[in-house]
């Protein structure tokens, strides 16, 4: 086959994806909810975090999550166990989460009017970076036994991404790791990335990434009240 | 557009793919090389393991490396630091190497007759699995760092592999690494996967690694010597 058709198709799939991924932006908007779309490799340790952050964060305001894997429903169940909503989507032979999937999982939660909707993709560097699920942004859990050059090796995921957690930093004593070669990189591919340090384990700058997610709410809502006139 | 259109699309890759690669290793057979695909996840230590490899073997046989990334040409430049020839190649905003790319970058090497081609892939769990590009067989270089559930979680990489290579395993002690569970849940998804224990930072378990490689090529000269009748 050509590779004009080929790409004839990758536009097709990416254009009706985009157009669905517009219809969940304007549910999670109307329903006044803040949406996260999670990245990484696999291992980075994006559930780990997510079972931390809705323990933390679930009496505060509402918290559903969608679950990504090629098979499994291992992490909605981690997930469940916090006491929080969760569905599990399984890709199959798939490498990524599509709108069309979390359009469907969002529909099996419960209203999450006021509160926060993350996304947990399959973990993968590459496909993920293509496809939009209507989200308020991406955040690319980066571990630091990674390597600190993978930014510039995989530099679309870094270039689309708000925000680069990098977590597992209570490794980084044991590790060659070097912190601002990581940021400087990640920079390099998108100079407005934020970046913060955690760690899912030790629970070290959860607190910061928790004023994060304040602080995007209230930009929402503050963008929604311009939009609307009173 | 269709599901079946996206399917019919998926096959003819596939079946073209398919047929690049019966030519490359019917290329390898006749060069009397023996080729392997390392796939992972992003940073699981590929190329850090083929440095030491390529540094402890190049004096016993011809050896070669194409290595894969979205962006750079890092890898293959920390391997020609150790004197063995290796090409890059960038896939831009592709997942996973071809067949195509790999016979194009084996025609740049040097003649490797009577030795061990290694294909570093681009790192993904999901993509690389689907894709023959003639090689003996697939090495999946998995990492401490990881979870156990990961052979699991993506299960085709596993059930397509030979070797389950578990590297950083000198990281273990500091980690709730599992290795017991971890060989477990790969055997529930290819019950004949080998594995090996192995650091690419402390040399742990290379020398049986290395074993390993040359057990590959006396097989394949056995097969190869059973095919032409003397």
């Amino acid at each position: 086959m050509s590779a004009d058709r080929i790409i004839q198709v990758e536009r097709d799939i990416l254009g009706k994806n985009n157009k669905l991924a517009d219809n969940n932006r304007k549910r999670f908007r109307a329903d006044d909810v803040l949406a996260f779309n999670l990245v990484s490799s696999p291992g980075a340790g994006k559930t780990s975090l997510l079972v931390r952050a809705v323990s933390d964060l679930k009496d505060s305001f509402p918290i559903g999550v969608i679950e990504g894997d090629q098979q499994t429903s291992n992490d909605a169940e981690r997930i469940r166990a916090t006491g929080a909503p969760a569905i599990q989507v399984n890709t199959g032979k798939g490498c990524h989460l599509d709108a069309a999937m979390v359009g469907e999982a969002y529909e099996r939660l419960p209203w999450l009017n006021g509160g926060v909707l993350f996304i947990e993709n399959v973990g993968n560097l590459v496909c993920p970076a293509a496809f939009d699920l209507g989200e308020a942004c991406k955040i690319v859990v980066f571990s630091t036994t990674e390597g600190e050059d993978k930014p510039l090796k995989y530099p679309d995921m870094f270039a689309v991404s708000a925000l680069m957690l990098i977590n597992k930093i209570d490794l980084a004593p044991v590790l060659d790791f070097d912190l601002a070669r990581t940021i400087e990189y990640a920079r390099r591919v998108n100079p407005k990335i934020e970046v913060l340090t955690v760690s899912a384990r030790t629970g070290e700058g959860l607190a910061a990434f928790y004023s994060w997610i304040r602080k995007q709410a209230a930009k929402m809502r503050t963008a929604s009240a311009d939009a609307v006139p009173g």
